[in-house]
């Protein structure tokens, strides 16, 4: 069994990513430039923001926060929104979801500039990725795709199964795994809550996929010999052998799925620190204009 | 078995476009209008514009066919998209593909205003398609939803199987069938070219979807019992006994299949008579703003 270390590979695409944009400063071009918005104070909303900012400039790019009251009106939301894609020194932003409940989250997500939309949630976005066409892919899908290819895992006719048909992971993993392209090629099956005898297409799986937000619900008896488990899940859980008071659990029983799988991402130090270093090239790929042209 | 037919089906939806159609107009609304582009003489075009104007003019729709030459300049043919997208009189509008060598079809696909896009192609009705939100849905997908609907044929928990993943049938049904939504719920696989043991698949089916384009791939030994079997393939045969020198065959073995199948479209007259009124249904959608509002 290989543990896949997404901590380490996020360490050095960062890396990587410091030196591009030192090359790109020398050769005289404009530093990337990401804005987060944030709307409220959402503990976790904070802290993944402070997160972002931080990667940021430990790469060189320049970054700066908008935080905005809670009580913003959706059309004054909407109007930042509209400034940020006017702004050419801005080549890129997000607005950190979830937003308060009185703005429509689909409507300021297809607001942003699908140009300057390095979260990858605009639905053009989306088609364009479903389709073939070059795109911002959404920061965990994107992840997964790179932990594949750094450990050079084969995928091309290799049985997939996704479990969550979720916007932001099952759906875009899904359809970016059934691409001609590596890593893609395979086929795929996508399980959700109405799937009956899950067990049955979990146990055929090649590269498992999980995405379903259900602690440690993936056990060894679910899962064929040698396969491949990306367990993109997350839950915190009272521990008193921590520091914290709490520790991290995925949606994979890891000590158990581990010892039958060939490659499998651990949580914490899997998934997860793979999210921002895509949100860290999107945004490299929006200030070059890799992804619509000029 | 029951055999799904197309044709009466989309007799039976063409006079109810024709009953809704006359209501509008008595209520005083806007008659739907759809344009149809049309660049060169490819005869297959041709004889596909000339049903759908046909169509249109059955059940009271006002249709137009834009006729331009061969050698129109991209540019040229931009402007005409940017004429159609403007005039508030057309509700609708598609360019029939394909296109002359020398014009960008996905660029002129992502030059139509996707409010009026009732081929389905631009990436954003695709990525509305796959997020869940309201899009206009390409022809032949949007017509198997139609059939399994009219047939009552029961998706949810269903093991659904679509051969195939080209951007026009493949892709977008295999993602409509993991809709929280009827049709849909059902676990979705896609298989392709790629796919090692195609067999084991199929066999699982409870609902096949086959748009492979190969002729009579598929056999009886490939299908479960009571599976439902929809056939988007289409084949012209030689053939010296009808009329016109040639028969049509699908991807699927008719004869030996709808021994076993619950359900089956046969070919002629089971997905390619939907996939006209598909287009009739999105123009009236266009024409009362049914998709993206006022």
């Amino acid at each position: 069994m290989e543990r896949i270390d997404g901590k380490k590979i996020s360490a050095q695409i960062k890396e990587e990513i410091a030196r591009e944009i030192e090359q790109i400063k020398q050769q005289g071009g404009k530093t990337p430039h990401l804005v987060a918005v944030l709307v409220g104070d959402d503990p976790a909303s904070e802290t993944y923001v402070s997160h972002k900012e931080k990667a940021c400039n430990k790469v060189g790019m320049e970054s700066e926060v908008w935080r905005l009251n809670a009580d913003i009106s959706q059309e004054e939301l909407l109007k930042k929104v509209d400034q940020l894609n006017q702004d050419p020194q801005v080549d890129g932003f997000i607005v950190q979801l979830p937003l308060p409940d009185h703005i429509d989250e689909q409507k300021i997500i297809e607001a942003i500039d699908p140009k300057k939309d390095v979260d990858g949630f605009h639905p053009i976005n989306m088609g364009r990725m479903v389709i073939g066409l070059p795109a911002y892919l959404s920061a965990t899908p994107a992840g997964i795709l790179e932990l594949l290819k750094r450990y050079e895992i084969e995928t091309e006719g290799k049985n997939c199964v996704v479990l969550g048909r979720s916007n932001i992971v099952g759906k875009p993993i899904a359809n970016l795994m059934l691409q001609k392209a590596y890593p893609g090629n395979t086929t795929v099956t996508v399980c959700h809550s109405r799937t009956q005898n899950l067990q049955a297409y979990t146990q055929q799986a090649d590269i498992l996929i999980v995405a379903m937000g259900k602690r440690e619900f993936v056990t060894a008896d679910m899962v064929k010999d040698n396969a491949v488990v990306i367990d993109v899940g997350i839950h915190r859980i009272p521990s008193d052998k921590t520091k914290s008071g709490w520790k991290l659990r995925g949606d994979v029983k890891f000590d158990e799925v581990s010892e039958k799988a060939s490659f499998i991402t651990p949580v914490p130090g899997g998934v997860g620190p793979m999210t921002i270093v895509s949100l860290l090239k999107n945004t490299i790929a929006a200030s070059q204009n890799r992804i619509y042209g000029e």
